[in-house]
């Protein structure tokens, strides 16, 4: 059920109390790719996952911008702090709890979210306000042959699936040829570079030349079926509401 | 041109200092109206203003969440507190402002907004990092025969134009006997009334049998015309920005 | 019962849950009336307001400095960030409520005090903390045929009431000379002036020719009345506080 | 000169950098001594200095609430916590700032307030914002043969002698019976007690009948010379304003 | 016991509800102590004392910068501010609590956090959270005939009995020549100077040549004794955790 | 050069823009290792590091408190939240930064700070304060063979090396038996625990048994070789400190 088109009788009438809260990034994908990739595959995976389910699902609205800065040098990428970030998207899931949806799963299209996503839901979970967990797709389906990257491969074919009208495959030898083969810069098992800028001309990484609608069509499917596995386990796990 | 659909390289080649953001809510909106209405009918102004504008103008994905806490009492309502909404929003426009769109319009479609994107954009204004106005659209129509209410003629005209799809007419009558007449509980000019179900069984103020979707039709056009003027005069508007 | 002259043990002896605190700022008020004048009418209708009051009050001493950084191109306006004004007020509210007066009336003086109290009264009063409500005197009386403006007719008048001493009338004519007839600077139904010097020339909103010691004791007399009836209305109002 | 009876060109024309602003608190004196004593204490010292200074002076209006949670067990102590209070009065500290006015001496009638205002005008100091300086008037004048007490000698005589209809001397036999003797209650050079109902009955430290108007005049006097000699030490310090 | 060097279930099996928690600072103490003077006093004294005690004490590893902004003019000098320094201390005695140590003795070896942790242990215990008090070892100690001074004869003492090789007597001279005679800068009962340079150009407040090995050794009797009196004190004071 | 010993004439005359910030944590480290495991063990890396370093170093005291409530349910854990903690170092950084060092590697001990301090550490680059770089040690030495766990073979390697007496081998093959194989408890690529008991009895992940004093020999030189090797690229990396 998708909050947004719902009036609140039918909302009322929900019989469950797991809700999933997409959250993305408006923020550089390459030459090729739009600055809404993150939250368009965000909702896509959300919305392929709450589907596929077999039990009731509430389905809040994507928030659009999140902990992004390390794009900010190309333009249009939009961010918050990690502070302004946690603090919106924790309140956004205690009004989900207040209705009772106190099973919540952010389903998350953007790395520079995992940690104050890990953050926040530890905090919700600990203080028995929410049974909440961060689920990001790329990191759940098995891409052991392709790497993640950045506007490469797997995000590149998800929205060939999702939007195929959003990617310009005419500016895929561009993104490839001015971009980086792997994130960051290792120095002793950190990572020296804060801002993609530093290693990739384009703010590409990977080549989406390797890209391809099919394997978008897979990516969902297996992101939604592990979306879904998580949702059981979210429902079926020990855990108790603090009562005020 | 929409951020969210756009690659950076485009957003880059923008001649533009104007962005919009719209803002909205995800709350009841009485048995008729979706949860989401104030987020769709912001984005809808805000779309139709920025094509009606002469100039090219930068438009932000909508932000669907606000301050709404009024509006807990019925399923599916979402909100933040005003200080976790200022913080997300404050820094969406900040980082608009990164890419020198720094004349922000925040274009906003809930009531309960107001207050803080008034606060939050003098902020900005007076500290010299963005000249930002907010402008909620059903304050800036001469709605002087019919009062604004909630999920009332105005905002259901608007829907059943823009998304006709979402309006369930068989639910006007229920809506209008259960509902309100006006907002709020007034006693010596202050309103006693600190959340919607106080005053109103149901959540709707006003009658939605009043609305029309020739009336959402000129309401979109009237406000989208607004939209624009505003623009016209942040533009040209006396303003610094602040060095660092 | 004025506090800041009772001996505790008086004060315990209060059979009330009835409290006023009086918030009012220290700005500029043209140059005809004083830097006070908003804390000194704030103070002088919730004065008359307990005084006329039927029931026991506890009247709290009047909070000086408030939310009006628009008013700070003119010499001696001071003022705070609304956190600030927010933060203190509430904490000061809430030690009214360690004593058992947990029903409180704000009487406010200042228009840019009226969305913070706003925002802070419902918080206090959701989180069942204290059944608080903010009651602006200007916006209490009947002025339909007189706008509030700035150091205008009403001000002026109820100052000439409360202390004709401080107010010079022989700088009547250059303050309505070079003062502005309207609060504000209007597009699209947003304000785009954040600060009154961008509209006024001496501060002044209004021609305080117009006022007479005669209105200001009108005003005091029909503020103290409406501040009467929203104590009783306050007093019985159903809300019930949360235990610790 | 007063801020608060002033208009603004007035203030314009203060040739000056120099400005007073009083802090007290709202807070039990005992049976014998009202409620408002240390703002009413701090008022007053900050009148007779001003006064009794060569050079002009801005005179702010006095800040009524502090950092006094140690006396809530008595009905109609006010208080803030620390973190309120810094802000508050922080920021009204900047708005005299704003007006040229930056070298500021915070007359203060409190001990509970000795701390925080010690941690803002370093913090303000240091940032360059203000040369700040907190004045306590009890630690400025010599009282070597009496100590401070709360609602004791020193504190009741000033009152005796700038507020004689405020101390009720029918209750100083009360005052002193069930009263303390000395503040706190030590072990190992650290105090055990943090409110003063762990020590006092009433309230009280010290024997309010050792007052009398006559000291309460010596006292005034006393601590004007010496605010006095301390704006002069101020305003002859070195110090630089950072420019922002 | 030493937390550090203990593993958990010795830890559980600890039968107490007493801990003391060392902090400092490392901030510039002249020219012959080390900076880090104050945290490893203070860890002397701390574990001098739990030595001392009677009965079981849990021992925390000290922390080791506190509020030291004043001697920053010195290399070397780390410093928080009062708000990271309340925020970090208050979470660890938090944490103590946590496993039932809910008695909590501070032990202080630095002046610029005697205020900060008083706040903090007020908010501590008020709260119902922890029983917890600062000891400041040199407030204990009885010091009539030697004024505290910085890297003067107490400090320097104490240093030459617990860590006789960072102390380096052939700067004593130096010292003391360079140094102050005492602290500050005072002027009407307040003191003007924020930073330890207005008044001391080497940072020394003393003479050490005055320290010697034998008072050290005095020092950390009687500071020990001191504090197991303490810890007595607050084992058996009547205090109720709240519960949550 | 060991802050802590060293007067700051020595501070003052170091040649070098490089400084190391131990941080680790007090946590349960199984039956057989102590709680301050984390905090040792980063200790006694960041000085090999720096003793292996052929530039000068200068090496600040060790942070004991770390981001562990995870291990809560352990007796003598202790923690802080990711707030207090990120200020605490963020500002110890920078009063290094005052100094000229402005070059930082945070050497790390705890698996929990590592989210916390990229978060600190970007900030800190990015707002061109220091220069400032996050060191993990057992991210940075080469483990393929062996899984990090929790008071498994490599941390109590590390420590038979450089603390052994504080190592109980007698415990170890309680600690195996009872422990757990891996960290978490994983589902859809997310860790559904936040808390360790979820997955392990006492706290232990991994076996002792495989540790080995010579295996702690090769772990210290190896990274003490990493943070050498990391000092000098941070020494030569492009990065200019902002102007305030």
């Amino acid at each position: 059920m998708k909050l947004s088109e719902t009036a609140w009788p039918e909302a009322e009438s929900m019989d469950t109390d797991l809700a999933v809260l997409p959250v993305g990034s408006t923020e550089q994908h390459g030459p090729h790719a739009p600055l809404g990739t993150d939250v368009l595959t965000a909702e896509a995976v959300a919305e392929a996952g709450v589907a596929a389910h077999d039990e009731e699902v509430v389905l809040a609205p994507p928030i659009p911008v999140g902990v992004a800065e390390e794009h900010r040098h190309f333009a249009g990428t939009l961010w918050v702090s990690e502070d302004a970030f946690r603090a919106y998207v924790r309140e956004t899931v205690e009004s989900l709890v207040s209705h009772g949806w106190d099973r919540v799963v952010v389903v998350n299209g953007h790395g520079g979210n995992v940690a104050p996503l890990r953050e926040l839901c530890a905090r919700l979970t600990r203080d028995g306000t929410a049974c909440a967990v961060p689920f990001t797709w790329f990191d759940a389906v098995d891409t052991e042959t392709i790497e993640m990257g950045h506007g490469g491969p797997l995000e590149t074919s998800l929205l060939r699936h999702v939007h195929p009208e959003l990617v310009d495959e005419s500016a895929f030898d561009t993104a490839a040829a001015d971009g980086a083969d792997s994130w960051g810069e290792w120095q002793s098992g950190t990572n020296l570079a804060y801002d993609t800028v530093e290693f990739s001309t384009n703010g590409t990484v990977g080549d989406p030349n390797e890209s391809s609608e099919e394997l978008g069509e897979e990516l969902v499917a297996a992101a939604s079926d592990q979306l879904s596995e998580l949702l059981t386990a979210i429902a079926e796990r020990e855990w108790t509401r603090r009562e005020d």
